[in-house]
């Protein structure tokens, strides 16, 4: 597997005290974040319905993300908890917003947001893995990581794919910059991208 | 299994022969579809993401659409058809416009819509897996009858979940007899819906 670096700023100790004191509602969150990686995945694929590089990989994260929604709303169960929505904290629109509108511009940050949207995730899911109070839920996180690993790694392949890699370097690493701007004051309600 | 006859008419045979005469273009209209019906189930997920039966029925059904868009795109790539967008056929459009706009009716057309589409798809394919002159091919399509028919069950037995079995039964006459309609004039673009 290969590690990028990706994340300009690490996670603060103030999301993982949040999240480690707010544990059932970042499993119904998580449960969101489930459902709306495979929607995203779909959706991306909408977009580009004759990309079959892209095409091929969507499908497969989408399947994962479906999998993993299902561990987690097991997890849901296990502790009594009813699916519920939740608001969305800020992250997502803000990021969403940050897309170029002209192709093939757009096809780039669409992939580039999604790669650090699965690099963030992998963070805080390893973070929870290793501080969760509770050794089965933290064993469960931690067998996450592998795939969603692999999710982040599989958008940036597609982004090396379609684009010059140094354009990709200098995109991901101004988006990054703004991904860890947006998180750099505490959403208040605990989200896993609070 | 349980059989449910809810087709108002059964296929003609101008389509049939308009299907096996442009079985390139079918198979990659039929990859549109699998995709759409993922996203469709997905994005009724989203509709109702507390009702955990339906999230569970669908996240099932998504995940299956998915396996079989995988499986068509590789019939594409035998047959040297390129993945490459098509215009859909006025079908889904002219079932979704009868979607009542207020709740719950609203879930209860959705459900049923989706039940007659997976319907319609399953007695379509299976005539291609009766007819295909390609045998390898025509083997496929049987191959995927069985979850075919155990969409439009799910769909049905979420309507029959959240509503009264005689309200599920007139609406879904109702609706049966629209989509019958709709395609009694074949639509001269070969689809699985034309």
């Amino acid at each position: 597997m290969t590690t990028i670096n990706i994340l300009q700023q690490p996670t603060s100790t103030a999301w993982l005290d949040q999240a480690i004191a707010n544990l059932d509602i970042i499993l119904l969150d998580h449960s969101h974040c489930e459902r709306k990686a495979a929607a995203a995945a779909l959706n991306l694929m909408f977009r580009y319905p004759s990309s079959r590089a892209l095409v091929d990989k969507l499908t497969a994260i989408a399947q994962e993300e479906l999998e993993h929604f299902t561990l987690v709303n097991q997890w849901l169960d296990r502790r009594g908890i009813p699916l519920a929505p939740l608001n969305a904290p800020p992250y997502g629109a803000a990021l969403r917003a940050l897309i170029r509108r002209q192709e093939p511009e757009r096809m780039l940050d669409f992939l580039l947001i999604s790669c650090l949207i699965e690099a963030r995730s992998h963070e805080r899911l390893g973070l929870i893995g290793e501080h969760c109070p509770d050794p089965e839920l933290a064993k469960f996180y931690r067998s996450l990581m592998a795939s969603e690993a692999r999710h982040y790694g599989a958008y940036w392949v597609l982004a090396d794919t379609y684009f010059d890699r140094e354009q990709v370097a200098r995109r991901l690493e101004e988006l990054a910059i703004a991904e860890s701007e947006i998180l750099s004051t505490l959403h208040p309600e605990p989200r896993i991208h609070s």
